[in-house]
């Protein structure tokens, strides 16, 4: 067994919580340092993990003691830590989106251009859910034939907070996101985009942001995937598509926390609800992403998804955003 | 297109009903004749569907335009009149259990072999429900391997009257007889049954009888039958069955009136309750139980499940009742 | 109970037998008289169901003894069926779509206007399935809220033939419009359509029709239906739909013809495919809807759906197609 | 947070090595000694999560630095490893079964009275498998009222060597003793056992053990389990289980390592098989007996299920054994 990889994560939030737990569960990875502006935050999570702590990402990409980096800070820094770890020689896992406009994200790819050898992955973390890798699995198998149309349903357990939204990047570019890479995962590049907003919460008929919507992708062949997506969900995190070809289609259903079945004089067959959120929803695949990660940077082979993916998921969002507002299909 | 079957009806209590319904909806059937003592009843049922009505068999026998009956009458009466039909010429298709006692059905059996020509078919129902059937099928056509396990939950939806209860012969009579001929359906002959008897309703506890049941059989082969029985179930009425060989399983599930399922913050994919009894839920099951009586009688061929099905049923029957008693298996 | 509704057939294609067959197997309706130009299939669908037939349609306007008619001729002639229909005092049931353009359509709701007493109805018959007629009760009963998402999965097991789809109208008027009223059930108005066409076989490139399209609606609501269409299912007719409200949401799933679920080594729980197409799938709902219908008429009460109903069905094909060939949302 | 409680571990063969793992990964465990008799086998478990390793159990019971004892010894071994542990005064956490012989259970029993004050957990772990466990928290809330009839089907993958077959003590003991403790978690004392065994693999025939099984419990109430075994099963390891009672049923259903649906022209919605084996079915059941270990430690609560229920497990699987060979239910 080779020594564990070592890792810093830059971000100790929500998201930075989670890679940093399943960074310390991993078996082929070790966290030794942790950077977030706020010290506590930084030392709470560095701490719960046997890691060094720091405030300064200066500390993250001069340290010796470190081979890659998570980048869990917030979406308007990834481009300067992307390119930061990139001139350090540390390869990168960063979360999604690559940056909040897309001319930025275009710049980045083109400045890492020159640091071919210095893999940056993308967390698109659906496709390393299993059951969602799984159907493309059976896709690429030829179990259905070439796809045709995908249908992917998208829907939050509960609206984030204002504060939340308005820091977003709205809709399309904060959770579609998921969805644009996963309709790429299955479907490859996207030339036409046509999009419908929906305001269920009427406080934000005004915001130029919607918290409903259901999205139309054209792609190179014929397929079609079309995203349906909600702000809420009374049922729970509702993740669930179907891939349809002409010899059948396969569905990837939502996750419960157990399969137990309740059956009375009123209904047949309940089920629980569907799991939480994120956290329990992709917690396999938070490991899944992180051991693909680590199996490419230690074999030296590219990773997946890359930056240029985190491009091509932020074109359709911004170009999602535009129909939206237009009621065009918009051409990419 | 032949002419229509000419169908008698003997019995016009609830199960008469329900094959009056049956034949008169049928294409390749008429009914032309209902006899029941109670003259209203019979009339009733009768003018309902256009036929004649009568009080008295021998009316029925001696009938010209009457090709063929069905005997709905009580249970003590169907040896006479299952013999006085055979005698007439006329086929005959008969409700379960075949007599309330074996040592009854067996003599009726030994006069059955002076007629071998006119066919008696047992309305072993299930044996045509598409579910069940199909179930069968499969198993014929291997695709789980010689059966080795057979697992029949059957519960009904509610306690019939204690007026009934007094008169039903008994949970293994009424009851399960109809469970008996499923195993047979599957597994062939049974050589040993041990049953065990529940009193869910204490007041059934000086009765004799049982409104919970546990039994199982074992056959020819090694393969064991397990029957799990209850007079009453708060979903409906729960007919499933599992058949399980060396190379995967059966399931036939319970039926819905719809396929709606219904999610919500308390629970997912909820579904409707069971069809409520076994007018609904084996409705299809009587109009192909008719199909295979008419469609052997027209073309002259052996009938299926026979009265030597019935005798086998109600042989396990008392076998059941025996062992319950005694907690000792029984062997055949 | 009350003399069965005379009925006369108008059309005896396939969707004419269909009513012949329901008509004849309905308790409160006797079909006496069937009419197509072609004299061989008029009189072949009404000898077997004891029928009287001609090949003229004056003859069922004039006839004495109809009292309803059920038009089921090709699509170009339903308004002059309907409108002779009306004047000779007979209500009607009618296929769908209503008419093929909207204009004539609309010309024939003004002139029916002038026959407020004599009911129309239109053959919307998912209205009457049961499990779409179940979800809709939810719907009205609260348990999910107002709602906000409609997504409907609707695709034919296989393309008709080119003859069929050259007369057909286009995939919106021909199939989709079944999902359009569906959609107008759940919904109430549309306000604009989005549609995006699909070319599944390429031979379709350039007929102006399409093989597989998605189309969103939005409402005077903020609630958004999404429907997603294929010519083709290998797995059979794929009928669902699936309601979403703040509470929670209502599935109605495929049909199959029996419960079965295989178990192997390869898989678990696999059933039946679904059922094939309209005749079987939708069986309930003919019978339902033709309750409806005689239940309406016999009570002097409203039908529904009505020709407004279709019009409006059909207005929004039409927009449908217009935005499949301009990629823009079309305003109703 | 308190300091992790420190393990040791007694045997480092397959089960012994579920539970090293689930030890090295609990939050609030560590393993600090493994001792097997085989010395690479205990330096192979122990290296690889970073602990001591020994061959001698006497160096594990005078360890200081240990806290608590995990025992997945030979079976013969449990009643010399748990009173060891309890005289040391080490609380210990023992595979199941208690013993191999009834008499010899009893005896270390008694033994244990001496030690109150040393709690000793037998290792059930379905007990705290989150279906089965939400399964019985829901008929403690009463949603299915007192239980009348639990259906228990449990099936190995596939059937063991014929090596280790000579050695479990039969497959009551082996293999069902897990689901007679299952009965007692949800209906208590076990009055009476009725059993009955089969050859499925003929090879068996002569030696007294079983390979197929029916087991019918009845209770001190009037509830009845009903146990369903086999030691192959072509599509996994199958553990299910119904509880049913006046106001309804529960069901806890199959494991499956995704959620994808599969549909084609041969069939639709067809899953995964279940999880292979006991490893991966219970994997969390593991982690939540050893939460519940601990957490009862720590507290000073009471631990269950305890070596008393070991034993009632063990006599009713002596029971068993005498029911199947003889016929009789036998009586407790």
């Amino acid at each position: 067994m080779p020594a564990p990889l070592r890792f810093a994560l830059i971000g100790a939030g929500r998201i930075g919580r989670v890679h940093a737990s399943t960074i310390a569960q991993h078996p082929a990875a070790t966290l030794v340092l942790v950077c977030d502006p706020v010290a506590e935050a930084s030392l709470a999570v560095a701490s719960a993990h046997g890691a060094r702590s720091c405030t300064d990402t200066a500390d993250v990409f001069g340290a010796a003691d470190v081979d890659v980096v998570v980048i869990g800070s917030p979406t308007s820094l990834h481009p300067e830590h992307i390119l930061a770890s990139v001139r350090a020689g540390k390869p990168a896992l960063c979360e999604k989106p690559v940056a909040m406009e897309l001319a930025v994200a275009e710049e980045l790819g083109s400045r890492l251009a020159d640091h071919p050898d210095v893999p940056v992955m993308m967390g698109f973390n659906r496709r390393f859910d299993p059951s969602f890798a799984k159907a493309r699995a059976l896709v690429a198998d030829g179990q259905v034939g070439e796809l045709e149309q995908l249908t992917i349903i998208s829907r939050d357990p509960a609206a984030p907070s204002s504060d939340y939204l308005a820091g977003s990047g709205g809709i399309f570019k904060d959770m579609t996101i998921h969805d644009f890479d996963t309709a790429r995962f299955f479907l490859g590049d996207v030339t036409s985009v046509t999009a419908t907003g929906q305001h269920l919460d009427p406080a934000l008929a005004g915001s130029g942001d919607f918290d409903g919507a259901v999205i139309v992708l054209q792609t190179a062949t014929s397929a079609v995937a079309t995203i349906v997506n909600s702000r809420h969900c009374a049922t729970g995190y509702d993740q669930r598509l179907e891939a349809f070809g002409p010899k059948g289609s396969i569905l990837a259903e939502n996750h419960r926390p157990t399969t137990v079945r309740l059956s009375t004089a009123a209904s047949s067959d309940a089920q629980d609800p569907y799991l939480d959120f994120f956290l329990e929803r992709y917690a396999d695949a938070y490991r899944e992403e992180l051991t693909a990660f680590i199996d490419a940077v230690v074999a030296g082979r590219p990773v997946s998804p890359t930056v240029a993916d985190g491009i091509a998921a932020l074109r359709i969002a911004e170009a999602a955003a535009q129909s939206a507002r237009t009621g065009r299909t918009v051409h990419l």
